[in-house]
């Protein structure tokens, strides 16, 4: 038997990654994996790259990865409302770290098992570290919330608080200080997303339209309005930020709110008689969910404050190759 | 509209990677691509990672490394017998070099459309070059060819020939020397491989186990010997290969065909009643396919040669993290 360094490549898929399969007919193992979805059904699919310093800090826990890099996957699926199913994983590793991949699988499979999602092939290689997840979800044919399905004067919702994730990568870049209980709760923000699966779920047939947050709340409706052909009305000081956040100058609160990214909430429309179905649906998935604003035929995003006066702000939206 | 040295993340995939689809129900553009299988069939999925240093070298022209990086992944798919259908594409790109990527997208997606397999989907992202691809092929539940299958007294089988991209490999190490002609021969062997996916679907019901050839045929096959809990002896003077190799040395000729690796050719068993269908299939698919051995209920790979002299040899299989 190897030693522990001298691990290759077809030992560590499986000492870490190959668990028996309940739902694939095939899992690790085979040149394929083999799987269908149940009759009826259609197939959600979402591929997410993960690489250190763009996704993660070299010092984030390899188990807090491990979650993470399933997380904003699963976070793709919640967005369409499709029940997860299973994934691959490829990893590519500078070197065969045991420390690393026992805790980066235990984080991995910890929520996959959460989830229901099964681990059912992948690749490993040696090269710059680089996690990339195909996950797999299923919905009935027909009703995945897309973020083409937006109509004018629907109501403008986002679950959970944003913002939290940018602060604790601002604490890191060393820009802001936050200390004690606070950094940890933002850097769970950051470092733990737990992805709104239950919330897409209950969405499905009462949202008219969806996306996760990972490049910046506006950034990410602007992709909802463009598709959906229609414009919008955000009230900047509606949207949900935690305590710690409050703490900040109002402008750093609506930079990191507006524009912070890596917050992995839904943003979603949904038609004002819907209303009470959305609290509905918040309250069966165990989220809050927040109206921040109104749909409108006119195209363009205005942002209003609390007092109803014009705001203007430039952020953007996260992109990987600019920021 | 941005120049080009200043595109986006949206703008690339809009400019290189968006397709519209015709199989499946949705896809690149959405937080997933939506798709099903048809009734009665079972989906295939694999996923490949490639890395500048192990899987490419930085001298590959990008319309190559397009064509390699799908194509690794259909031969997957062509070890299981499975119909391509689709795929998601994950970059990690160090910079946005549009040179680079209107070569490697034509590449990719000529390789696609020959087999009628569709991007659906995907991530791009700034880091050290890494291509991720997961591919999508279906075939009637049941009917995989898997590792598994193999039983006691088939015959071995491999397609094509064996060992010519390991030699170009070396040649770029500097290790040998093979000009002209020769030298475009054998580096079209290892830049752009030709997946066997007609063979594959030719063979389902016909081979009992198979297997791509990516690691060294040796290797590869062992992996059929495990799975299927039996022996095999294979005869080494009997591995097809090209005339450029056969220039060369007995005993590297031996090195590169058994372990030489990247071949993507099928390494496949058959009972031997199977032999007529075998050559029919290979006709069919329009590549050649030679007998080099017979597997046997004693475990163990034994190698011997045209006169059957054991042949001694302690080729491992390419491991990606020890080669």
């Amino acid at each position: 038997m190897p030693s522990p360094t001298s691990l290759g490549e077809f030992d560590l898929i499986q000492k870490y990654f190959t668990r028996a399969v309940t739902r694939a007919a095939l899992g690790v193992g085979d040149d394929c994996a083999l799987f269908a979805p149940r009759p009826g059904m259609q197939l959600a699919v979402s591929s997410d790259m993960l690489v250190e310093g763009r996704h993660f800090l070299s010092t984030v826990l390899p188990e807090r990865l491990g979650h993470k890099a399933l997380a904003v996957n699963l976070s793709d699926l919640a967005a369409c409302g499709a029940q997860p199913v299973a994934f691959t994983l490829a990893l590519a590793l500078p070197r065969v770290d045991e420390v690393f991949l026992a805790g980066f699988s235990r984080g991995l499979l910890a929520l996959a098992d959460a989830h229901g999602c099964e681990l059912i092939g992948g690749d490993t290689t040696q090269g710059p570290l680089n996690i990339c997840i195909t996950v797999f979800g299923e919905l009935p044919a027909g009703t995945a919330l897309l973020r083409s399905g937006a109509q004018a004067n629907d109501d403008i919702y986002v679950s959970g608080t944003v913002g939290d994730a940018r602060l604790a990568l601002e604490v890191f870049r060393g820009t802001l200080d936050v200390q004690g209980a606070d950094f940890n709760t933002v850097r769970l923000a950051m470092e733990c997303p737990q992805p709104r699966v239950a919330l897409g779920l209950a969405l499905r047939n009462v949202a008219s339209g969806a996306i996760d947050v990972s490049d910046g709340l506006l950034g990410d409706l602007k992709h909802i309005l463009r598709r959906s052909n229609v414009g919008a009305t955000v009230n900047v000081d509606s949207v949900p930020r935690s305590q710690v956040l409050r703490a900040l100058p109002t402008a750093l609160q609506r930079e990191f709110t507006l524009a912070g990214g890596d917050d992995y909430e839904l943003v979603f429309t949904a038609a004002p008689n819907r209303a009470s179905q959305v609290q509905a649906a918040a309250q069966q998935a165990g989220v809050a969910v927040t109206r921040i604003g109104q749909t409108q035929a006119l195209p363009g995003l205005n942002l209003i404050d609390a007092a109803g006066r014009k705001v203007e702000t430039n952020f953007g939206s996260f992109d990987h190759f600019k920021t």
